[in-house]
């Protein structure tokens, strides 16, 4: 595909709360658009587009890869990210989070925000004037979903096509997996939760799973029986803990997952795939939800997948800050 | 006015820690320097003035507006500032603020700062080498009545002079109730402290405002009858808490203010203006010091306040960074 | 000597962890690059070697130098630098240091770690693929090292040779202490180590101060004789209260150094050099380990010190991010 020119125009006030507000032919730009940039970038290339913009980082809770790769991406691209991290402003004290956003939407250019709840992220979105990117809610985390169908890209598996590429989600139904749900069937590809029942992915995720498939071709399936894993290319996996502002204790997510649902050599073993890649949006709990020798092994792309962060993060700013287009001609036109 | 030719030669280290200690003219010129670099920027204009400069942003307090609107000025203008939150560094616990005013003196090219007690800036402006500017003490909250200054020129009563413009401060007498005393009176306005007289503008700050009427025309009186309101242009006020570091009881400030001081719609229309503008430094206690139906209605310029506190931070670190006469001579020039 | 040509070619990947593994030529090599860059930053110059590059700050202590000097260097050399301060990232609770090595090692061009246990920072810097920089660990501090050596240069004993330099390390064998008796006897010169006998600098790092004796002339010993003093050029002191996170109560301490080895005007009187230097790393307890008219009278070089931590600084990120000669090469041009 040409790397240069996007299928749409890209918006000027439109927000990035969930991939389920896009389309297909959406993603694929934002995807092109930040696989060409970081093409450019790592042959020494240098971009400007977001000259003197800044973004700022509203965090309820903390980050480590969201934080670092947004903070990185506006500086490589001439902006400044601003870290407001938990507690670090008067939101939730002293100002409700209609006002901060009208008042962040007065002084920045963008916003992107983690948040406890998802009316959270809307609540920004309605109220700033500026776009709002979704750093992850308690619902969704599509800025990982972006950084992860990149990487699935990156090792796509020899001579498929989407349609006859599977993807098994393993353990719990984290937001990461209902995005995993979304963007893997809006691509066209099969999906599967492999978890237990009482930590089924939500009937409302697998059902927008299957209309995507209905539209794209692909699948989207929940299954406890260990013979859903035959076929996978990708295993992906996340912590069994839960909600960071609500933790399961271990006793209890132990006796729920382990250890049927660690992904270990035997349950790659399961896939019958040798070419099988493993997928975690990270952090680990090693030897928990991922041993030791999966994470660190052969098939695991779970680091090229973290730096596939900063590679989505940098799409997405210029995307959502309506500098797409300017950026592909100037990089188009041999860039400097 | 000419927006190009200031009156004054900006000074080289000199520290912006209350508007007392500064004639009309450079008040004036500081605002008209924020305008111009607001009016220039909104144009899509770049400015470089402060490239690879510093500003180390200390505060003993949480912070959204100072500190977002610092942060955003600074990287508009080519330089960048550093957040050194509340606690994050060895200040109070292993190091004295003269020390550590000594070490970012050396290392940063300027320093803004809000701090518990107003004897905190005078230390760290005494023992810096560069230009201190004042974040908010609990005396002063200089940077805010140049962004409300600038407000209340971008919102002028038609057909009016300075000294027909009364603006009446209601509720408690705060840091920012005693800036607006004084940056008003020195622009020869009328003000009004509104509020319960337990809870009255010092005599200090009210003879510092009587003596600015004096010099300027205009007048400054504290009053506790309803009809001090009639003829305001401007309405402001401020939340009733007090202090960050020693909050008042809810059902104490309650009982001192509510509901004869609260904004509201009746209060707004006791001053007989049906073009009355309401100005919040905020954050807002939404229905305690101000209704939704004021503060979300036709005559709230709050949120246009909230931007003006961007607008007044350029001004100020291009004045007190010194180049304000070069920026605005690129600027006269056409910029780029 | 030329300031514009270093005798090593600059690594690729290599970390600073400790001065004990770089030889004499290569410490050299990094001061006459800080140097040089700083002389012609002072002088008004502008540099951009490090353009759109990232420099990650990984604190698990609070740092006030050590924080401001690199984010500070990283801007002005046209980079940025992320502030991960102690509990802000998932570190510790969520992930391990290795695979937030990996992580950061991915998405930024280089990390500067402040830590608790030097096993950190070595942990670091295997598992990351960009060069780590050791900010502070329990076992030495050798960015302090450098800086503190630059100062040393700038305040050089008229007419007098490496070999004819005496340095007294007087009160606690802290990490500082370790620093400094490596780097001064890699230098040549006479290292004195003055504590009482419970807080004796370690038979190891002695024996590397006595290696680096035979190698290049000069010594290192310990003693609790004030008759050590006498001859002294530099006077070195640090706080007595231990690690931050295992503080050492004030009565223990106090007893074991006061008044001793406390550096008064008594103790700089008997080294019966009018021109002795005092430094400190700062911060100062002050009237325990130093007092008021020692730090803030004529023989304090500890102000100079501590703008010195971002004259090394700026060397070492140019030196580590192995753009050093091209940087020389551009001031040796002529620069802009």
């Amino acid at each position: 595909m040409d790397g240069y020119t996007l299928t749409h125009k890209t918006p000027t006030k439109k927000d990035f709360l969930d991939t389920a507000d896009f389309d297909q032919s959406e993603m694929l730009d934002i995807i092109k658009l930040s696989r060409t940039v970081r093409d450019y970038i790592k042959k020494g290339g240098y971009l400007n587009s977001l000259y003197h913009k800044s973004l700022a980082m509203l965090f309820e809770q903390k980050s480590t890869r969201t934080r670092v790769s947004f903070e990185v991406a506006m500086e490589q691209l001439g902006g400044h990210a601003l870290n407001l991290a938990p507690g670090a402003i008067q939101l939730g004290k002293h100002e409700t989070i209609e006002d901060t956003a009208q008042v962040l939407g007065r002084m920045c250019d963008m916003i992107m925000s983690r948040v406890d709840r998802h009316e959270s992220i809307e609540a920004l979105a309605k109220y700033a004037k500026c776009p709002v990117i979704n750093g992850m809610s308690d619902r969704v985390h599509p800025t990982q979903g972006v950084g992860d169908m990149i990487t699935i890209f990156d090792h796509w598996p020899a001579g498929k096509e989407s349609n006859d590429v599977k993807v098994v989600f393993v353990g719990d139904a984290t937001q990461v997996c209902n995005t995993i749900c979304e963007i893997t069937t809006k691509m066209g590809m099969h999906f599967v939760h492999y978890g237990p029942e009482n930590h089924k992915i939500s009937d409302e995720w697998l059902r927008k799973g299957q209309e995507n498939a209905r539209k794209y071709g692909g699948s989207a399936i929940w299954s406890d029986d260990p013979a859903c894993l035959f076929g996978a290319d990708f295993i992906y996996t996340d912590v069994w803990y839960g909600l960071y502002d609500k933790e399961t204790p271990k006793e209890v997510y132990m006796a729920d997952f382990y250890p049927k649902y660690q992904v270990n050599d035997e349950l790659l073993n399961a896939t019958g795939n040798p070419n099988v890649k493993f997928l975690h949006c990270l952090p680990a709990n090693r030897n928990e939800e991922v041993t030791d020798s999966v994470l660190d092994g052969p098939h695991s792309v779970a680091w090229d997948e973290a730096e596939n962060r900063l590679t989505a993060q940098r799409g997405l700013v210029l995307y959502f800050g309506n500098v797409a287009e300017a950026t592909l001609d100037y990089i188009k036109k041999g860039g400097k």
